[in-house]
């Protein structure tokens, strides 16, 4: 196709609404290396006989996949409310196409035109990415310089904003980050609409680090958000889930897309919480190397945020050194076979914790660098 | 959880848009009984050679589930290229979580706030949901009094609302009818933005009717939506898919979900799609009981809507007698085992063409009900 005047078509020709035109899609470069720490995947594919079970419950749910899953993903919203605890139900959890999609039902239900989302940046960049996607005001309101979160001030920012939704990820991402209790209790008490707790990497979290879910009851207003991408190595099955009030799931329920969640997908995710134990056997082993990268980066004389995630963010430069660009050492990492990410913080760059070969060959990248 | 009042707690008490307020979720009743002729499914499960395939190809995506899925699903768009044939590429193609995930992406791209879409009724309900869902004003435009579109009136509609979407359902959902291709071309040369013609039922046209994917060079706002739920009988998977120029396709990367589309839905849909003999097979046989329905109905008296889809729409009562409720025949057909679809139409139900099995069912209940 070309225009009249002969030049190619491109999409900035076709009526794209006015506020997406400045938009870029979202996503890191899929380059095939030998060492991928990008996207904090969890390095550890699959048990075997995990894949021996998912082999056999896609068998069986094949048998019917002319016809519709069950709309509301019944089982698959029991087998997560036993697996999260805290006495949940069925009734109190959600499931979607990876928690992007758990965030768009959110903001859907309780954004949109005329009303507002607060986050706190630098932060998981959906939030705001669907925020615009769904109409919804995006009111960003920075962290400290640590990347914590003062409660005085935040609290201000949400009593002078008055958001229709906040969003409040811990661990942060991309600095690791966790908040503190208390902070998410004011934070709810504060807000006058929903709160969602993005608790994609709390399986990650460190002795002491508490979950939001212990605050659900008593706090139909609350929303915590896990996944299955991350501590359960399933990034390429797409669940994501929610944990609130009963009365949440019904609202969300008027906006989710019939049939959301396909057969498959409530059958891989199954599988995987029937094998809870094996899977999370690789947690610990991520911590360790998280806890790896944070010691030797900062025996490095790098600065380095605490991190209760399966990844680390940290500074590319010594105190008292000439700079580096955050850029520079990410395509001299890559030229070194090891893929980070640039998340866009002057100076830092985040890499995910894999194996002890890959953190290894991450270290060493560095070092030579440096 | 209850109110200060203590009343139980519920969706709205919660801070839901309030243009929500008024909806219920949209689904048909999964009831289970012994034939359910109400979603419009293949009555037909995947051959056994498929599954055996469908069961490796899982296998194979297990072994990489910790990584994220392919975000652009490029082979997968390729594969549905080469299946509709017109000279399309995998540049020309995009996929998602059903064709429901499709409609709203298109229409946070080109819809949303301040913006109207516009659909002739009735037609498939979820074009007016989701654009509630994203925020798009939805124009509802009526169809004749035999659910056929008057070329000059839908012209003129359009060219009186100026929306910024239309919707053309091909064979339209619940009535069967299709849209002549010149009606097609019209309204394309009269719409200011995109068109979108919800071919789902394509693969079941009777001899003679066109599909729109010919129309498709040149015109670089038309869109044509597909799906692998009904002929491809692959409902539990959930893959919707649409045809345009590469330049909406780019449009639509601004709003999509970063990888919304599984590796397990990626190697499903490919797999089925590499049994497209087999699968469309069936979908002889399903035209076959669709016709046997329009013909057994018509001679029973009833009115008939002619119908180039996998279902039927009729009216349940003869000319010159008593008029019956839809719901109450609806209601006594389920107490016969037979599950269709009561879709709202004033004396109207809709039937899926099952097995001649359960298409016979279907007949002889309705002729013990009449």
């Amino acid at each position: 196709m070309t225009k009249t005047d002969g030049g190619p078509f491109s999409w900035q020709d076709l009526p794209v609404r006015d506020d997406l035109r400045a938009l870029t899609p979202y996503g890191a470069p899929q380059l095939d290396v030998p060492v991928r720490l990008n996207t904090n995947e969890n390095p550890y594919p699959p048990p075997p006989e995990l894949v021996a079970d998912l082999r056999e419950a896609v068998t069986a749910a094949a048998a019917t996949l002319n016809r519709y899953p069950d709309r509301d993903a019944v089982e698959l919203r029991k087998d997560l409310a036993q697996y999260l605890g805290h006495g949940l139900t069925g009734a109190q959890l959600w499931a979607a196409n990876g928690s992007n999609e758990v965030i768009q039902q959110i903001l859907q239900c309780f954004g949109g035109a005329g009303r507002s989302a607060l986050g706190f940046e630098p932060s998981y960049t959906m939030h705001r990415l669907i925020a615009l996607a769904t109409g919804t005001r995006w009111i960003a309101e920075p962290r400290g310089a640590d990347f914590s979160l003062d409660p005085a001030a935040a609290l201000a920012a949400i009593r002078r904003h008055g958001p229709d939704v906040v969003f409040l990820t811990s661990p942060n991402n991309p600095t690791g980050n966790a908040a503190p209790r208390e902070l998410v209790e004011a934070v709810v008490d504060a807000a006058p609409g929903v709160v969602v707790i993005d608790e994609a990497y709390a399986e990650f979290f460190r002795p002491g680090t508490a979950s939001a879910l212990s605050l659900l009851p008593g706090r139909p207003r609350l929303i915590v958000i896990r996944t299955m991408s991350k501590a359960f190595a399933m990034a390429g099955a797409r669940v994501g889930y929610l944990a609130a009030d009963p009365a949440v799931i019904d609202a969300l329920l008027l906006v989710r897309l019939p049939y959301h969640l396909s057969a498959l997908t409530q059958a891989a995710a199954r599988t995987a919480l029937a094998h809870v134990q094996a899977l999370l056997g690789t947690v610990d082993a991520v911590k360790a190397q998280r806890d790896r990268i944070v010691d030797e980066l900062t025996a490095l004389g790098l600065p380095v945020v605490p991190s209760d995630a399966n990844f680390v963010a940290f500074g590319v430069s010594r105190a008292g050194e000439q700079p580096r660009e955050a850029g520079a050492v990410w395509q001299a990492l890559l030229d070194r076979g090891v893929l980070v990410r640039d998340v866009g913080l002057a100076g830092m760059l985040r890499v995910t914790a894999g194996t002890p070969e890959e953190t290894g060959a991450f270290l060493t990248a560095l070092k030579e660098i440096l």
